[in-house]
């Protein structure tokens, strides 16, 4: 019997269960004007696809038809249906673009493509800062650290610098050795120390797990909770892409709840209240609750009190807080209102709340004024959990063997900074608040000139480095779309890459409210050169509208 | 309604599907008359448990009871079956060992912990490789190649490590952004020279995905070749627990076949046969053959002709071939029989087989002389593999962005070290031939010592990093691990560690023809320490065969 006959003689059992799952995104869509133009991206999750309403024996012909045992037919329909817009469509297609630019300059209407699809601060000229790349380059070659080389390497090193790395190179003698799979100890027990300096709270290094970025760390929470396909995560909306790709590859439920666009992106936990509601009624056992705070794309900045009324609520109604804080540096206003972790603001609230609400708190090297994306280094805080989960997250991360060094390397270097008095503390101090402020003025200025615009509006971003102005588009510019086949905010975005080389993300990878359309854009192109993005944006945009107007 | 009366009234789904599914490493070791000492570690897959025997009630209970909203038994039951050994109970003893002799050296009977439970090299001493970490050093600070310090560099670094640095400075001149999901374009390209001139048949970069490692590249092919719980995976008897643990996350089928002990670990393709064919009776969709070759605990290299007929094999049954091939620079026998790489033997073949059979082949930075353990770098290359399927491949690197850069370059610097003829070439040739003969001695040398113990049989590794000799033990030794809740092989390695300080696998982790009893060790401890190891090894195996004689 041959592999085809096998898979026609066996259905396949998560086939018939697949398409007969609620899914409460698919609910909430499925009425939208708009959804016969965007099936796919507006659904986001567990979207219905040829393959998931078919039969097992229409995949056995498609598998026996091609001559492969893998066709995306017959692979794994959650990865099939996982969806990531931020390196999709508009992404691949900007590198083909540049690819075209190095082999023929003059062939297109601009002479780069701006890459402001992905918050990749360094790809847009961003320097690394120096002192987390010293340290590191004294690491990776022994022989720098040498003293019979001493008198040459302080020509290069500063001194702070090389004591550093000696006392890196003490606690960690074999960096090309997999270290302890949570991450290494003396790292950990640094991030607890910034957490408690930063909170006030105590920290436990085992209760810490360095990851390689924030994103598996994610991954690897999300496939822990979601223990069957009736298991709901709370997601905001608009929200970061990985989470609904994580939940579709785990079958999870994405149950979502929208942020209140005119009054700044904020989260109103009332609005938390009726998603978990409607979602339990259908039959969803609703686990947890995705914050991200600052914003990703709305670059919202959650107030404390509202951030007591969000752990209130998982108190109430049992959710674990998921609390991605990648931006937890990039707050630019107001500065009478500072950045609050939800491990501050869990542990100020009396004991019943906050010894028992669980919360995992993510971090990153890839944001702030790091920007150490490509290293790929973070770390998630487990407060409040079960001994027994923690093991079996430690277990896990254990198959992986180990995050990679050199990002935990950066961890460590990010949360144990110089201070003053140190050899390097005015250059590093220098630089984190020149980048800094210069993305606040990015950030300011960018967003006012969008609002300028014929038809968006635009709120500040508060934080994080995004910007998600939304668009009023024509009737015709809808008909145009969905002629193209493309969902409206992705037609403008296409037009908007072809015509610059400027390249920004639909709202409809975020997901955004039915019937309204955005796109998200980061505020990282170079400051001298800002001036010449926001005309080249501004005068597309002018075309685009007179071009479909009614 | 809270979240546990939702758990009560909504039965999990998963729970009673598990329950019925057919698991055929489940029924070939049912009948083990060791298997009620070991139910966990034996069946490795799809292990019942408490909680996939119970009811949805029965969780929802325990939610309740805890107050937590996650707990072992309300997590995803995949995630709680996965076992890995590797790092599991006997190396967390290890660890704890560790630590009670960093505050007291003199409370055990040994003054060191040696890790010999996972392939580790530079945990035990192996240097690195100076020009890799030469040429990653200048990356890392991009003062170090600024023409304005190149008098004072060049005294530190040579020439040819600096033009290295340069040219990859030039083609990743922001080392510090994301980078293409797949991987930096310029490394792909070397990766597919280097794969061109290994094997004489082309190779295509956009078919190449760098990865942190073999382990995620393994675990993504897995998770999107299964698609759904019937589909089977091919392992051999004894794996890498990597296999097994990917397997049970995705909820897929382990399907053994048993590599020949008695000769020399051989794979035999008859038995790939009767394993494909007695599971398919059985319902299971088997889709993919695992090979590790140079083996992984086994250490046996396969030869061309039983490599052929493992293609063959695939071409007939319509099996995709995951090759593991991390260990391709680890052979030290024979000489007379190089290794080879799959794909060359596949494009050797006829054409109807060269051009049809899928095959996805793994590499490491972390193995072969490189032994880059901790920075987490490695490829895969998919041949003959539908474009659909790379794409989606694609789309699910591109949602954890990319792999980290710093493993990126080593993977560069492993297929493309420096030539005869450059500056660095006769210390780079002389670390790598040192390095290789060492551990042909050692591999040699524990070999024949553990072959000498009483009631051990031990195969040659003719290949990879260890050695997995059988122990025949006592009926007594079988009782008393019975009584400590312990597989025998466990109770024996406990005690080992115990007594010694060193820390070895038992075969019950890597899976292992039920009756019989291994443990896997490295060859890694340093030549200078053999001696005393295989000293410190015989003499606790005599006390515990004397302890335990029937």
């Amino acid at each position: 019997m041959t592999v085809a006959d096998k898979a026609a003689a066996t259905p396949s059992p998560s086939t018939p269960k697949k398409s007969g799952c609620l899914n409460p995104l698919r609910r909430l869509f499925s009425s939208s004007k708009s959804s016969s133009a965007t099936p796919r991206t507006m659904i986001g999750v567990a979207a219905p696809t040829a393959a998931s309403n078919g039969t097992a024996s229409k995949l056995a012909a498609a598998h026996a038809a091609s001559g492969k045992v893998l066709t995306v037919d017959t692979i794994n329909p959650h990865v099939r249906t996982a969806e990531y817009a931020v390196r999709g469509e508009l992404a691949i297609r900007s590198e083909a673009l540049r690819k075209k630019l190095q082999t023929d300059p003059d062939s297109l209407p601009f002479s780069q493509v701006i890459s402001c699809n992905i918050g990749n601060p360094q790809q847009l000229g961003q320097p690394p800062i120096t002192f987390l790349r010293q340290v590191t380059a004294l690491l990776e070659y022994p022989a720098l650290l040498d003293p019979a080389n001493r008198e040459v390497v302080k020509n290069l090193f500063p001194e702070d610098a090389i004591a550093r790395a000696e006392k890196l190179h003490k606690a960690i003698p074999a960096l090309g050795a997999y270290s302890h799979s949570m991450g290494i100890p003396a790292i950990r027990e640094s991030v607890a120390k910034f957490i408690e300096k930063r909170d006030g709270f105590p920290a436990n290094p085992e209760h810490i797990f360095l990851t390689a970025g924030a994103s598996p760390g994610v991954q690897t929470v999300l496939q822990t909770i979601i223990a069957n396909d009736h298991v709901g995560i709370l997601i905001p909306i608009p929200q970061y892409p990985l989470y609904t790709a994580a939940i579709a590859l785990n079958n999870g439920r994405a149950v979502p709840y929208y942020l209140n666009e005119t009054g700044a992106w904020t989260l109103r936990s009332a609005e938390v209240r009726r998603a978990v509601r409607e979602a339990r009624e259908q039959g969803t056992d609703v686990r947890a609750l995705c914050v991200i705070n600052p914003g990703n794309p709305t670059g919202n900045v959650l107030s404390k009190s509202d951030m007591e009324a969000i752990v209130s609520l998982c108190y109430e109604e049992k959710l674990v807080l998921l609390a991605d804080e990648v931006y937890q540096t990039n707050v630019y206003y107001p500065a009478d209102q500072p950045w609050h972790s939800f491990k501050h603001v869990l542990r100020s609230m009396p004991a019943e709340v906050a010894d028992s609400v669980e919360l995992i708190s993510f971090h990153s090297i890839s944001k702030g004024m790091i920007g150490e994306c490509g290293r790929r280094g973070g770390y998630y805080e487990c407060v409040n959990l079960d001994a027994g989960v923690l093991a079996q997250l430690y277990k896990l991360a254990s198959i992986s063997l180990c995050p990679n060094v050199q990002g935990q390397l950066a961890v460590e270097l990010m949360v144990n900074p110089p201070q003053p008095g140190d050899k390097s503390y005015d250059l590093y101090h220098g630089e984190m608040t020149g980048l800094f402020e210069s993305l606040q003025r990015r950030a300011q200025k960018l967003g006012a000139a969008l609002a300028t615009l014929e038809g968006v509006e635009c709120n500040r971003a508060d934080g994080a480095m995004y910007l998600f102005p939304q668009i009023t588009l024509s009737r015709a510019a809808v008909a145009a779309a969905e002629e193209a086949g493309k969902a409206p905010d992705a037609f403008y975005c296409l037009a908007l890459l072809d015509a610059t080389g400027v390249c920004v993300i639909p709202g409809s990878g975020f997901l955004q409210n039915p019937g309204t359309w955005h796109f998200r854009t980061t505020f990282l192109p170079p400051e001298n050169q800002l001036d010449d993005f926001i005309e080249r944006i501004g005068a597309f945009h002018q075309q685009f509208m007179d071009k479909y107007r009614d």
